[in-house]
């Protein structure tokens, strides 16, 4: 092996892993872009979209990944094994495919109780039966006690992407109209308050949900959809940018439209955070050009998981990578990926 | 969610998950079989093989997944990464695939030192440009200090399975002949003479290695390979038992033609280990008819991976489900699955 070459990450600055690098903020595009890319890019690869649209035999494939660490493990609204069949669902769906085939790893720590791994089972279950994809290989491995936290989840997907669609991050354009299926910032305060042991008048719950069957209804109402992209780590904020910089285009979102929950914002105004800035589970954004969007509108709005969908900015020429907000007042600003970590171990 | 199930797993017996229900041995099936299984099982999943084979437009693909714990993560003979690509690449090649594309999920520990993941990443490299795969899609995941062990590597892969062969471990017939393709043992003893820091008068190192093209080999000179399997958790022992209950035949292996080197012998001795029941990473076993033994095994002495391959037992009609082995000495006994977990954290 050629060790030579030396580690791309300043080592003065940062010699070893922080939780940031994990947070799907700057940090973790850092040590994607220079570490990952660098040394293993390729043309799928370096697409940096959810999830990889490959070729096989006469049909084009999505391919994704992701792992769960969230804790704790069963929180309002759901656990980690609906978690991690949701999330890989809807990775795929923002490669405007159909998923259909489910891998399932998981690295349990040494004496965690028999029946919650039944519960997770269960629940693994009966999302994969919501979704309608099966589980088809598997591998299970088990660490010793305090080498691990609980249970950690891989779930990996295997989608047959739409004829007729070309999603990727890098589509969108001066025109298209961003949407968004519902009220965002659920699922991160709902994992952060139980782990804080916080009550709020209303329990907020988690938005995890599988969203294949809504997005099959966006592109049967219009194949001109150009980018979708589910905006959990990092939250709104951080797939705005990362949508930004693959496009080389610049966003203006509307703060008044961004639909929030009353009880969100008080909680975030409580915690000290910004909405804009918490992961989602069951939310997507949609770019698509001005004249579809009162179709994606009305198919969303007649949909259980787009009753509250809502057009919250637009693309355009100027400042092209800069994501900016008109805030309730009238100022704008700008709205940068996350620099830190905000809420670590969120999914 | 229907949490009246109750636990398939008895809990006055296992209320907690144990080592051993991730060794690949007896309590390793019992949990993939009553809770997997039971509640997840389909076509796919119940084959049982070492990746599930699915359709895809006009293709048969094979997908699998394995995360991989081992501890420590840097051995002699090579590190938590390659054994990551080799091991997929292994896993879809026994499926009859050629392997093509890989997912990379990390799960890191807080603190974990950037110059070994720059290591690990650099591995990883050479040995996808070995096996000749690509990275398609990934994730990185960071825990806080003491949640986890400095880094678990999750990959999946897809492959193309080869028109006309049909392999599974549910094909092994009688008159079979079982092949394997050099040394057994390996693996395990090095990751665990490291651990234990014990020096042996030479050093064993694993024989971790991508056998796409060995197995291709092996099919383009015969397509009449009924079973591939790589023994890695479990070793030789299990994987024969798992084969012989897919199957419902029996087998007889023979001590005196099992490759094992005199320094892997000297090792077991000392630790206590019987080299059957002993990880590798580097080795396939081949259950073809007795007529395409001589083809199979010129095919494989022409291989870098390949040189002392032998054959080391066949299927017999007789005891059903049961590994028998004849001693070098000449008595014969029953080579059962794996109880316990005999080695943790060797994959």
């Amino acid at each position: 092996m050629d060790f030579s070459l030396s580690c791309p990450i300043p080592l003065n600055e940062y010699d070893k892993v922080l939780l940031a690098h994990g947070g799907g903020g700057k940090l973790s595009n850092q040590l994607i872009d220079k570490m990952f890319f660098s040394q293993l890019g390729n043309e799928y690869l370096s697409a940096a979209h959810d999830g990889a649209v490959i070729e096989a035999g006469n049909r084009r494939l999505a391919f994704s990944t992701d792992s769960y660490i969230v804790q704790p493990i069963f929180f309002p609204g759901g656990n980690i094994g609906e978690l991690a069949v949701n999330g890989t669902v809807n990775d795929l769906s923002c490669c405007g495919a159909e998923p259909q085939f489910l891998s399932l790893a998981l690295i349990i720590e040494e004496g965690f109780p028999m029946d919650d791994l039944w519960k997770i089972v269960l629940s693994i279950r009966e999302s994969c039966e919501k979704a309608g994809v099966k589980i088809v290989t598997g591998d299970t491995k088990v660490v010793e006690k305090g080498k691990g936290d609980k249970i950690f989840i891989n779930t990996s997907g295997i989608g047959l992407v739409r004829e007729g669609v070309n999603i990727s991050p890098a589509h969108a354009q001066e025109g298209d109209v961003i949407i968004v299926n519902g009220r965002i910032a659920e699922h991160g305060i709902a994992v952060m308050s139980s782990r804080q042991g916080l009550q709020f008048e209303t329990t907020i719950t988690s938005d995890t949900a599988p969203l294949n069957s809504l997005v099959s209804a966006v592109l049967d109402a219009t194949p001109e959809v150009h980018v979708m992209r589910d905006p959990t780590r990092g939250g709104l904020a951080s797939a705005l940018n990362e949508i930004a910089s693959a496009s080389k285009t610049g966003m203006i979102i509307e703060e008044e439209h961004i639909p929030v929950s009353e009880e969100v914002k008080a909680a975030c105004e409580i915690l000290g955070f910004d909405p804009l800035y918490i992961a989602n589970e069951g939310k997507i954004l949609f770019f698509v050009p001005e004249k579809e969007a009162i179709k994606v509108l009305n198919t969303l709005h007649a949909l259980p998981y787009g009753k509250e969908a809502a057009v919250i900015g637009r693309v355009v020429a100027d400042h092209p990578g800069i994501v900016r907000l008109k805030t309730s007042i009238g100022t704008t600003r700008i709205v940068d990926m996350i620099s830190g970590e905000q809420l670590p171990r969120i999914c």
